[in-house]
Order: structure tokens, then C-alpha cells, then sequence
């Protein structure tokens, strides 16, 4: 799993209990398998469809920098299957963790539609092969 | 299920693809839940633990009316397990779905400490209690 | 009045003076009192037009949970009439107060149009009806 | 009245009906009311007690750029009552009118306490005294 | 230089370091630069081309109360030099200095077209010109 | 230069150009830096105290991905000086350059402090270290 964004805990993304709340992990979460999802399937209409159980391993305070990772765990026709862990960029500790979160290929009118991906690819690839062409 | 919280869909809630972001979505539902517990039980120390699986059945676009529906699954000795659905307001169509989120009741350490409680509770009934006193 | 809405205050929702900032609880209620105008309206346009006197009678502090309750108090023409309160969801304490809140109804080109409702309809009614005919 | 604090009416700040949502409105304005207090107070510690009446006269869109004025009505013992206008920068147009805001000034514990003041002081003034001493 | 647009600092604003977070105060003075410039060119239509070197001076604190100053350094053809300057407004001491933000005047494709302005105007000049025609 | 963050462009992130607000972006920027040199220094009162010049070379819209790239210029002796580079993450156009953003390291009263660092040091390194001990 690459890990690539980066976030620290600042005092807005705290709960009452002044650990990081809870529901900003998840937008983060989120927000991170949509871009991941529209990098790989080239098309800006990804939208969730499906998460798998999600177990708040650990939490962060104020201050801690997180990373969240992704991987693909399969490419469906119309779908793309990510899993996803979040830890502590210092102690490496899992924050959270999630198996499975199907994102779903959209066309224009907004209907699942296949993608044509069936491996990750690299942008430096795509544009390389761009370039030759 | 009772239904309380509600939210308009606005500009900033809305992915690139124009409908409801869904880490808005998650966000709004762990707060509902958050807030939940801590009424039942009547603590500010209650983290989310675990979620089930998450079904995006449907979306909503820019000014749809969402309501945010929670109920408890059960009373454990330190936690509490809700399930939650929200769906539109006007349309009564389902929009997600999650069976089980299980808060946790902390103690001033942070630690998991039983709460006590074994059933729902009505503001309305503990302070009529509290006035009889 | 019927309290639906809910609210844990955040520290992102504080003052610098850490009780809830008076701003971010006006956000709150115009929020509130468009939705439940656009319940009612069945219009998606529908914007505030006038607030009566706003007593700030107590405050909240960071973990307090709220409740908002919004009430009719007249259907005009063309617009509606409603109150709100908003209290402390666990003592009952009154936080704001707000005896007149005016909502317009607009038509596609911005303008006041009368909307044709003269009393509270409950949406499980209007689906009940829409499903006998 | 001076105008100072100017907003521009950015995505993030619209309702579903594409115009200022009021709420916003409102929020900019208890911040400038509560900011300008401090200033004249010299205490950090001063909240919103009470609005008179609003009238949202016009709205703005998007990319309109707006100015918010504030003057003193009177100041009191342990208060000061403002005055507030929100108005379009370009066209002078009144988008919002507030008659009486009252401030409290509170002491450490956050009790109403007398503010010492009794006319309006400008920065520059207290600076030069300060450097004359 | 004038100093018109104000901020009070809040739990929001703040980095872990419980001083104001740099990049809000970057995030203000872009939009105080962006809405100055529109004001000045009649034109919404105004990006961010350059900035010169930020000297972050001295910080804020929750409660503090800052002044954005921006002034003019130059009309260019397509585009308008603004310096700024961001000071604590009841110490006058700098937070921030920029010495060179250049804007950018875009047509309706987005492209640098004339803004035919040579000098600094004010709006209350404007008006009353319109109303003398 | 390593990119590690990545955003996608809401439409809560946009100017009422309906482009990449610059401050917006420039606040991303900020906090990448913080949280790198807070990585690098193992320490998390790190503060920003200067940037250079800032071309923004082109812009960004709804929609869009980029990702922000950091590398180090040189460990001072309290400072860190980094560069930057946000770029779109499908085509690799630059968005914006900094050269220079010196971060300085703080004690616990704020104060600059030397850190004891002289290069780049990866988390995975560290941590075998440890466990090695």
C-alpha cells in the first residue's frame, strides 16, 4: 500500500473529547479514495457506492500528522474495489482501516458505465506513452 | 427510528460531481451519532468505535432536505451500538444505511468505563424525576 | 414546538472567549428555519426575509448538545411565518429565542409568488395521499 | 458609520438558491459586531447579548463584494449597543440592517462587569498617549 | 496604506502551535487582495499572478484582533501591483508584510485583457458621477 | 521532489471565477510544509517564518487533481528551508512554485531552537533504529 496524502490535526478537527473527531477521518477517507479512484479510472464522475466495515483502531490528538494509504483490491467492469489504512506518519499505529470501498464509474447522465482499466497505471506511464505517440 | 437532524444539501457540501460529497455525508452521520450516545449516555466522553458496512443507495443534489434517522441495536456495558439511516426528507427515499456503529463511553483517562444505562431514556422522564426530588 | 435538529458544539464552533459563537448559532437557526420552510412550501426557493429581536438568553460550551425548534406562527401569501428556539438538549435551558422568522416564497426569476399553503402538512400525509391516487 | 471589513461572496457561501445564504450573513456580521466591541472595550471577553430586528433588504451573488458597517449606538455600564449595516461595496445597495446589538463586557469568570468606557477611542490615539507616558 | 477588512482569531484559525495558522492568514490576504482588486478594476473577473517574498513577522493568538491593509503599487496594462500589510489591530505591530501581489484583469475566456484604470478611484466618486449623468 | 498530498478541487475551494481560489491553495501549501518539516525536525512546534516569491502559473478548476511536492534546500541551524511545487497530478502542469519557505523550530516557549538536524531522514530508518535498540 503507497501512502501519499498527508494531514495534520489541527484544533477544527477536533471532537468535544479533543481527539480527532471522528466523521473528519471519514470525509478524509473519502475524499482520498474519490481522487485515487479518478486518477486510475480517468474520469472525474467516481462517486462511492459501498464501504466494508470500518474499525477506529486508535486515535489522534491535536498536532499528530496522519497519512492515508490506498491500494486496489480489484477492477471491476463498471466499479473499482480500493481498500484503505490510515496511521500516525511518526509511530506508523493504524488509526483505521477499511477493506473494501467500491467507488462506481458514472457517465454523463450520471449511470454506471464501464471504465475499460483492469491494472494501475501510472500517470508518468500514460504521459511517457503520450509522448511517443 | 426517529428522525431529528436535518441538513439542506449546499454548494460546499457537493463533490465535483454535483451531488452530496459522501465524506459530508459520514461526517454528519458520526456527529448525529456522537451526539446520540452522549444523550443516552449522559457523558461527552463517548467515541466512535467501529461501523458496519455503509450502502450508498442513493445521492442527493444542491438543496434536497436529508434527515438523519439514529436508533440503538444495544446497551453493552461500556458501549453503545446504534444503526442510522439517512434518507431525504420530502421523498422518503433511502439514501444510506448502516446497521451497526458502536460508540465507546470513555472515563477522564480515555479509558472505556461502563455507563450503566440497559435502556432508552427521555430527557422529558429524567427531569420530571429530577424535579420529584 | 417540535424540536428536530441537533447540534454538538465543536471547538471549531467556539468564540475566543470558548463558549459557542453567536454567529455560528445564527448560521444554525436561518439554516434551520429554510429547510423547514422548504418542507412546508414544497419549494426548494425560499429565502429569509425578516428576524424580530434575537435574545442571546443563555450560552453553550464546547461537548454542550442543542436542539432547534422551529414553529409556525402564520402562512401568508406569499411567505411564512415561523418562531424558533433553540435550548440545551440535556437541561432544557433556553440559549436563543426568535418570535418571528419571515421566509419568502420565490418563483424561478427570484420574485415573491404565493405558494397556496394555509396549514402544517406532514409529509408522511402528502405520501400517504400520492399513494392512493 | 464606517465601513471596514469587506467579504466576497465566494461558492462556499451561497444557499441552494444561489444567493448569500443568510446564515452567513449573519455570522459575518456577530463576528464584526463582537471584533469591533473588543476593540473599543479593550477586553477579549465581550458576547452578543441581543439583536433588535433584521431586515435582509437585498441579496448578493456570487462574486459580489460587500462591506460591513458598524457604529456606536451608546455605550452603557458593563455594555455597548451598535448599530450595523451590510451593504453592496460597488453599488452602495443595503443588503442588511441591525439597529441594536447589544455587547456585554464579562470579567474572567464570565460575569457582566462595568468596561470603564464612555465614547469612542481610536487606536492611534491610545498609542500616541501611550507613547507620551 | 489603508487598513479595512478585520479578523478576530479563533479556535478555527489556529495551527497545533495554537498561534494562527500561516496559511489562513495567506488564505485572507488573497481574498482581501482578489476583492481590492475587483473593487478597483470593475471587474469580477481578477486572479492571483504573482506574490513577492512573505515575511511572517510575528504571530496571533486566539482573541487577537488583526487589520488587513492593501494599497496600490502600480496600474499596469492588464494588470494591478498591490502591496499588504497584516498588523495586530490594537498593537499595531506587523504580522505580515507582502510587497509586490500582482492581479491579473481576465476577460470572459479567462485571458489578461486592458482594464483601461490609471489610478486608485473611490466608489462614492463613481456614484456620484453616474447620478450626475 | 517527492509528491505526497493530493486534493481534489471542490466547488468549496473555488474563487467566483469559478477557478482554484489562490488562498485556498496557498493554505494547502502552508499546512505541507508544516506538517513536513514537523516530520523532518520530529518536532511539532514548527512554525513558517518566510516564503519567497510565488508564480502562479496556472490555475486549476472544479474537479481537478493536483498533488503538492516538497523537497529541502537546506537544514539551518533552527530552520528548515523547503521548496514546493503543486502540479496537476493527470497532465503535470505546474500550478504554483515556491523555491523558499523557511520553517523555524520552537521550544515550548516559542522561542527559536536548534533542532540537531542535518538531512533528510525517512520514518521506516528511524523506526528500525528503534526497534534495533
Amino acid at each position: 500500500m503507497r501512502y501519499h496524502t498527508r494531514k495534520i490535526v489541527k484544533p477544527g478537527d477536533l471532537n468535544p473529547n479533543d481527539t480527532l473527531f471522528g466523521g473528519r477521518l471519514l470525509e478524509w477517507i473519502d475524499e482520498e479514495a474519490a481522487l485515487y479512484a479518478g486518477i486510475q479510472l480517468e474520469n472525474r464522475r467516481v462517486v462511492t457506492k459501498y464501504m466494508s466495515e470500518i474499525n477506529f483502531v486508535s486515535s489522534a490528538v491535536q498536532g499528530d500528522i496522519i497519512e492515508i494509504g490506498v491500494d486496489v483490491v480489484k477492477f471491476g467492469t463498471s466499479s473499482l474495489i480500493l481498500k484503505c489504512e490510515v496511521r500516525n506518519k511518526l509511530t506508523r499505529n493504524t488509526i483505521i482501516k477499511i477493506e473494501n470501498i467500491t467507488m462506481v464509474n458514472l457517465d454523463e447522465k450520471g449511470k454506471p458505465t464501464p471504465h475499460g482499466k483492469t491494472k494501475i497505471e501510472y500517470v508518468k506511464d500514460r504521459l511517457e506513452k503520450l509522448s511517443q505517440n
